[in-house]
């Protein structure tokens, strides 16, 4: 694609390109549906950097005039005629702004979402796909005994709002300062606020201090909700490299220099999806650029503490001295999912406004299960049940490893991460996930396309593979009948 | 004031009052912590409208120029150095971006977490200032019972994500719809969408629909959380008057003309404060307006169905064609605070916008409560429990109508609702509720102040009492204290 750029013109590269590409797709020149260059290719053909592109990209999907597909590129977005009506509701006309929202697009949700629908058809399927843990290692029974003991021992005030003018119940506030000072993250029930799982604490951060058009930075990939969720405010992400030992810091200060953002989102330890862990020094070095650049750092510590091998590094929280960090866990990964709670750690001013917008975003997390979990985990029921999962999710991941190395043909490479949940794997032939998808799922296996959780139309030929939700049996024959739809998509792609 | 103003000039009359009091104020001519002229005096002083005084107002207000004190007026604000560190964390300097955090200002929510603070150092006060019903209704020992009983059907299942790709645990979304469907509100389990209470069903509507800058229509007065949370996403936010059978619809249109809003956020039955009930001819106007003006509506039917007497009007969603209406309610005023179950109805693809804004947002609420809920209200308990509730709530509100009767001086003035949760009070002598409020704390008795729920500076001198929280003794005691506490200001006024 030839665009004649202007060096000189004091107007940004990036936005000549979109002036450029917004007249061509308007007047029709480059027509629906067309795939347009993938951004290191074009960066490549005009010799601009592949950022300038990928902002450019992004504007042009702000504007509505492109649409990026995970997987597969970014594509000319039809002009703003209604497509028929598919959710099977009413028949006729909707209101006008109802069509409009058609066109909001959050590409690794909706495709997350309509994957699940159809694998939900088949109870058959050895899933790898899910971002939590395993549900059956929870002492159920005793949570039961928990629950009867919280309800007979508060009544109603079990049943209340509680205080929601301070962060959630202050019991467990407590336990939670307590676990987390024990694992070297110094701190005190009143900078502790209770979430609805570590999502609802991600989004509450990300409401307060991202507004329309403003930049986050992220790790390359990351975790795909947290990329929609920044989509959703209208924020621009953008994606730093990364290596084996986590975010690349002299990529992260270039980002902090041209682009200004206003905030770093990082998961330093056992990534979503790569599974990588940021060493030390560049976590001081983040704070360090942090703080020089004046951004907050969200970090999100969700599977922190699954650490089967090797030596743990120290939070990003631990080794803040000013308030630059914001640190978010959940026992959601853990424990137990269905519980959702969450939380966050924050010092300063930042705390108080988040409380405020904790409370104008759903009040308070449920009372009673906020007395319920403290009941459970008081009694020094977290640490015993931590050493637990950490010996089964160790002995799954060796059998996944196992199986990979068994089972995988040659040109297929994977992590072998020292904790978390997740094998990231790199698919052979430049194999795209979403071609394999099909053909894995009519083999009883499914998982999660790299694509989810690039910021940009990279990762086609990624996979996550969470280790932690089947047993050593199902895992064996998932793997194998991954390896199966594997080769028969290299044949058709060698035909 | 005297503002030169130019009718002739293209330049609107509010954007003109906000320029000449942004210069006056950056020059230093205006000083800070002066209190702007009421947007009354100030329309009647330049003969202009008050929305075009209120519109200057709130802009001056994001631009962190002045602060609206609930209670009490426009305040020119401090420049920006920042004010002595108060929150009792670490001494010494916050980054920057935390510095400026301190300004953004959410005066209703600020004001009532710190009445409430001081209030829970006192454990004899009688509070009329809750914004829900008695937690003592509730059936506590059935529910740990039916707590138990799920917890043992369901098991692991009960302890996961549930299928979130769908709008929550489907039976409950069934029993949603055979209430509604029962209540005049025809609809079907997959138009409802579980929330983590009304408080997230109207912060996802608003997040989705809403962005800095927006315009949203409200009752003037309205639900205080609604004001903050429209606030926070840096809407603007315009009261439309009401009168005795709610929002008057010439002042309506006036406003959907003039200010092009993207949002009606209506609270049509027993509403928040006013205990009101739209007329229902106003109800079929309003949507045919918003139809008209292309504009969606948020119906918040909290406490719809807690009526103590008179005739049901039709919820707006139940006279809505084609999905103008977006209608939310919440398990947390009927039955129980502390499970934080709310939901919403809508239909279109507004509805698949929302379910993804869920996730984003929290993921999902959690799976056992979803499950508990529906296995206690499927048995049919929920027509039962409101019967009860319904009995016992009258008699407390007839019971403060009495002591009202009884005890207030003369020249106060209140509500009798046919239903919800409050009495509406307008005190006498244009006393202000802020100054009544500590004398009313010292004789035992507290209740939420009128200027939390204005989008203006209005309703200094309106209280807002829960009659539903407290025994019809504590209510005749709670009122005799207050009434004791407005003597004691009357006389301070007079002398």
């Amino acid at each position: 694609m030839r665009i004649p750029l202007d060096r000189q013109s004091s107007t940004p590269l990036y936005q000549q390109l979109v002036a450029f590409l917004q007249a061509q797709i308007e007047a029709g020149a480059i027509p629906p549906d067309t795939r347009l260059p993938a951004s290191r290719e074009l960066a490549g053909s005009l010799g601009i950097s592949r950022l300038t592109v990928t902002n450019a990209y992004a504007e042009l999907e702000a504007l509505g005039l492109v649409v990026s597909r995970a997987g597969s590129g970014t594509y000319v977005a039809y002009p703003l005629v209604p497509p028929p009506d598919t959710n099977g509701q009413m028949e006729g006309h909707w209101p006008l702004w109802q069509e409009d929202l058609r066109y909001r697009m959050y590409p690794p949700t909706q495709n997350d979402f309509r994957q699940r629908r159809q694998e939900n058809q088949n109870p058959t399927l050895i899933s790898f796909r899910d971002g939590l843990g395993s549900v059956n290692l929870f002492a159920l029974d005793e949570f039961r005994k928990t629950m009867q003991m919280v309800l007979r021992r508060d009544g109603a005030a079990a049943l209340g709002y509680g205080d929601y003018t301070s962060g959630g119940y202050p019991g467990l506030r407590e336990v939670i300062a307590h676990i987390l000072s024990n694992q070297g993250i110094p701190t005190h029930a009143d900078h502790v606020l209770i979430t609805s799982g570590s999502q609802q604490a991600i989004s509450l951060v990300a409401r307060l201090l991202l507004q329309r058009g403003d930049t986050v930075l992220v790790e390359s990939p990351t975790y795909g909700a947290g990329l929609d969720l920044f989509r959703s405010l209208g924020a621009r992400v953008v994606g730093v490299p990364m290596d084996e030992e986590g975010m690349l810091m002299d990529k992260l200060e270039t980002a902090l220099r041209t682009t200004h953002p206003r905030l770093i989102y990082t998961i330093p330890t056992f990534q979503n999806p790569t599974g990588r862990c940021m060493c030390t020094p560049r976590r001081r070095e983040m704070i360090a650029l942090a703080n020089h650049y004046n951004v907050p750092i969200l970090e999100d510590d969700f599977v922190g503490d699954l650490r089967y091998e090797g030596r743990a590094q120290p939070a990003l929280k631990a080794l803040d001295g000013n308030g630059t960090v914001i640190y978010v866990n959940t026992f959601s990964k853990v424990l137990v999912p269905g519980l959702r709670i969450g939380y966050l750690v924050a010092d300063g001013p930042v705390y108080d406004q988040l409380l405020i917008h904790k409370w104008l975003n759903d009040q308070s997390t449920s009372e009673l299960l906020q007395r319920a979990l403290e009941a459970y985990i008081t009694v020094g029921r977290y640490q015993a049940h931590l050493r637990r999962v950490c010996q089964v999710y160790r002995a799954r991941r060796d059998g996944m490893l196992a199986a990979l190395q068994r089972y995988m043909p040659e040109g297929t490479t994977w992590s072998r991460p020292q904790g978390g949940l997740f094998i990231w794997l790199q698919l052979p032939q430049q194999m795209a996930a979403a071609d394999l998808l099909p053909l894995a799922q009519a083999q009883g296996v499914t998982f999660a396309p790299g694509a989810f959780y690039f910021p940009d139309e990279d990762g086609f030929d990624y996979i996550r593979l969470n280790f932690t939700t089947q047993t050593p049996e199902r895992i064996e024959t998932g793997i194998k009948r991954l390896a199966k739809a594997i080769r028969e998509q290299m044949t058709r792609i060698g035909n």
